[in-house]
């Protein structure tokens, strides 16, 4: 049997906020115009009860599922579990994913044109927090028609999202999926991501994160990256991986030439991820990522969950030392002491982190399963 | 009772290889004229057989113990271990810790010139190996007339140098003393060694190497110690000491002014490192460790002991997610394959890795009767 014809998709984009309907956000600052980059799969149902919001991580994009022409070489972020009978089912579900606000993969975001002067925004831009995010969604949402999410489902940053969205939004969202995530950035979390941000502003062409127009921060970014590329990881992923074998050699050169292959794996990804991000965007992101805290913002993580109706499905994987199950289970039994329904699984997997990108076989029913449950629910409710 | 007068040490130069008898590397090189910084402690007894030969961790130096001076505000890194009555009792031991080779604390590094050139080494300073700098430490010992130490004891770094000792010198060390440490280093490791280097030599003040007589890399040399920073503590360590506490102010300032404390920490850490580091000698040394090997180098562990006289004493801690308990436990899993006498005790204590340079209440104790053990053996049988 041939391959089925690789899914074709066009990003659209959201505009809003031209008028004097900008975005209010957390830090009492306006923004707008605001433009959201997102992407759909699927169809939604006459009722609109078929709407899932997936969230994407710190590095992700709208673009999770499928190919934006038949010449990519690569599909979205998350194919593996977007399509016809996959975890996300489209012949089911109508999916939605959208470059969050402060992003720089056609949101607005620090890149973007301040239409009050004509210039980049860089280091004007207002700082923006996974409420802000999450506002933003939503306003696409009500544009898309849609009142009531089936789902929202993201892992890591994502996850956080999700977790907001049940906070916020808690009659506007059925199921909340969080995958690999915390309710709290650990101190842990904060002094990567402030290594990451030094590194990037130690860069002199950063230039106060005015470099639009010239060549930008690459090294910096590059070096941020390599960090937080570690911390996706796992020391025996990587053990298994990379072991200590040699870049391209048998022996030591005694020289700074030679290289191990994890070293050379790391500079890779980190030289070509300054292809596609915006270094001001991962200095943004990850502020926000260090802000988000759900139990000192609303007193208390079941205080938090006070309003929630959602059913929740919570994961976390057995090698993320980032975002550890302890960390997990912290929202777990904030919901469980609230009475919510909530699935909890620890998933032994040893890609650390990455594990909810990369890990289908365990995660997909579970996904699969939780959205079916949560979909029979909607469909007696009303 | 008043307290002792402070130990008052003067540090002194051991000084070899101006003429035909430089160190023979094992690169292939030969260096020469090479300086060994050392310190001693206590008093060498006639029989020459209470010497032992402290090991210093990546940033530690020769000054492990005492104060140079009265005005000295901090004593030696490992004070709290070493004098009258403590772990490495100077009433019974001569204690001696060097600055390795390749260091910047008094010993020959990139830093220091090269009397070919009269400029300083820079990048043209040999790759120096642990191997390397344990030969070095062995002239110093016949130098100051020790054919056979009591013990070697070192942690981290020093760990290595401890087994290197029980491996190139069998017959010249009746203990060997390891914490914290590793036979090899990991994946993960050389991930973050290379990406404190990457740090440094993208910092244009870096400038290939050749920065002395000018402003040093200090952004870069401050970021890569921020890195390692992270590295020896743990999560819960950071949670505990900081929390999500911001530095100075109760709210979100929503801007890059405002930071939590462990970021304000970091950068004190990496800031005050400068005044006292090498941005070279942290990619010479984190090179050694990189290419730290004893399973490599000697066709596995079991083989690399073959010729061991020593008893050992391994020391691992719960909370080290750099040099794990498991790495500890392949050392003593091939020592005792091997039917060597080693005692393992793995140490319930928060502190990360760097619990061998705080943790005093457990180790200590250990420590001193490991060296009681060995050193009545040395009493019997010569």
């Amino acid at each position: 049997m041939a391959p089925p014809d690789p899914l074709i998709v066009i990003p659209r984009d959201y505009f809003f906020g031209a008028e004097n309907d900008g975005l209010a956000l957390e830090s009492g600052r306006e923004l707008g115009p605001v433009t959201i980059r997102y992407e759909t799969y699927g169809n939604l149902d006459q009722k609109r009860r078929n709407a899932v919001l997936l969230l994407h991580a710190f590095s992700g994009d709208a673009h999770a599922a499928g190919y934006h022409d038949p010449e990519e070489t690569h599909p979205g972020w998350w194919d593996s579990m977007i399509g016809p009978g996959k975890a996300f089912d489209t012949d089911r579900y109508y999916v939605i994913c959208s470059n969050v606000l402060g992003g720089c993969r056609g949101s607005t975001g620090p890149g973007s044109t301040d239409p009050h002067t004509g210039e980049p925004y860089g280091l004007t831009f207002p700082v923006v927090t996974m409420e802000d995010m999450v506002n933003a969604q939503h306003k696409l949402i009500s544009h898309l028609g849609i009142d009531r999410l089936l789902a929202v489902a993201g892992g890591s940053m994502g996850g956080m999202q999700a977790l907001q969205w049940s906070v916020s939004y808690p009659n506007d969202v059925a199921g909340v999926i969080v995958l690999a995530s915390t309710a709290r950035l650990s101190a842990q979390g904060i002094a990567f991501n402030a290594v990451g941000r030094n590194a990037i502003m130690s860069d002199p062409l950063w230039n106060g994160g005015d470099y639009y127009g010239s060549a930008p921060p690459d090294r910096g970014l590059s070096i941020a990256r390599m960090i937080g590329h570690i911390t996706y990881l796992s020391d025996g992923a990587m053990h298994e991986r990379f072991g200590r074998r040699l870049q391209e050699r048998a022996d030591f050169g005694f020289d700074f030439h030679d290289q191990f292959e994890v070293e050379s794996y790391l500079e890779h990804k980190g030289g070509t991820f300054v292809d596609r991000f915006d270094a001001n965007t991962y200095i943004y992101l990850s502020k926000a990522i260090d802000y988000f805290d759900l139990c000192g913002k609303y007193g208390g993580l079941e205080a938090a969950f006070s309003n929630c109706s959602s059913k929740f499905l919570v994961v976390s994987f057995t090698s993320d030392w980032l975002y550890p199950s302890y960390q997990s289970k912290e929202i777990v039994v904030a919901l469980m002491r609230r009475d919510r329904d909530v699935s909890y699984v620890e998933i032994d997997c040893p890609f650390g982190h990455d594990s909810f990108l990369l890990e289908t076989e365990r995660q997909g029913p579970m996904i699969s399963s939780f959205l079916g449950t949560v979909y029979a629910d909607v469909q007696t409710k009303r």
